[in-house]
């Protein structure tokens, strides 16, 4: 059983969350209420005209951001988050109160994700049920959807033990 | 201003997220309850061994993982998933989700996560406020937390537009 047969989803995910770069670049969008222009995520990330013109290709290659021109008829770009690039925000701000739980040090700490209208820190991004209730690790199992991941489940079970989340 | 100076928290995590491997193995633990010895999941991911205990060192470095001896006293080592790894639990619950919603190609399907009561799936994983209220990116800011974060916000807003999601 190959990886490549297993492939799953988050594996694609990170092709361009596990860039840094392509990560500065997004939070850069969030930070900025999604549009920004070619100059000021250059000049703001410090990140250099190839590198940046490369990383804003793979980003509008999977429809995370668009373009359009500043001025109708003009050359000079907006770049805009779409709805694709915003429903990222869990992840990353998942991502945050992680690091923030497990690595408090003051470099870890530069944004946070709030509720814009009472400007209170978001709650803790956490799993549920489809009734609302809050799933912790034991509650939650993560099972096979297709064949080869079913058999690959079978193959490779540990003989006599449940799967089943021990913290 | 650097990027190393905002450097976010976020990018930390995906010091090893990024990885695929580590991705991999980091899914095989959840997948199997938490706990996998070292053939396990060599022979289940198709990995070679060096590259398994490369990343198994930064995952026990990371306190991602724990290890143990099989038997008391024995050389055969048990890995286990420690909370600090369960904590993933919604980041890459997430990352799944995002990818089915907008990957939905069959290779893309091959894991979800579940209710381990109820066996059906999780709801989605969504950002809340504090009392409760589902927050959608117009109603979600990312805000600097620090000094350096906040001359960097200050410098770089676009200036008479405030920082709103447009979706």
């Amino acid at each position: 059983m190959s990886n490549e047969s297993l492939n799953c989803s988050v594996a694609i995910a990170l092709d361009f969350l596990g860039d840094s770069w392509s990560f500065l670049i997004l939070r850069d969008f969030m930070v900025f209420g999604g549009t920004r222009r070619f100059e000021q995520l250059r000049e703001g990330l410090g990140i250099s005209r190839n590198v940046l013109t490369e990383r804003l290709k793979t980003l509008l290659d999977q429809e995370i951001i668009r373009k359009q021109p500043v001025e109708e008829g003009g050359r000079r770009m907006l770049y805009k988050l779409s709805r694709k690039g915003w429903d990222l925000i869990p992840i990353l701000a998942g991502m945050n109160q992680w690091c923030l739980r497990y690595r408090p040090d003051p470099i870890n700490s530069a944004f946070e994700f709030i509720d814009a209208e009472y400007r209170k820190e978001i709650d803790v991004v956490t799993v549920r049920s489809q009734d609302g209730r809050v799933l912790g690790p034991p509650d939650i199992r993560v099972v096979p959807r297709n064949d080869a991941a079913r058999g690959y489940f079978q193959k490779f079970a540990t003989p006599g033990k449940t799967a089943v989340a021990e913290t």
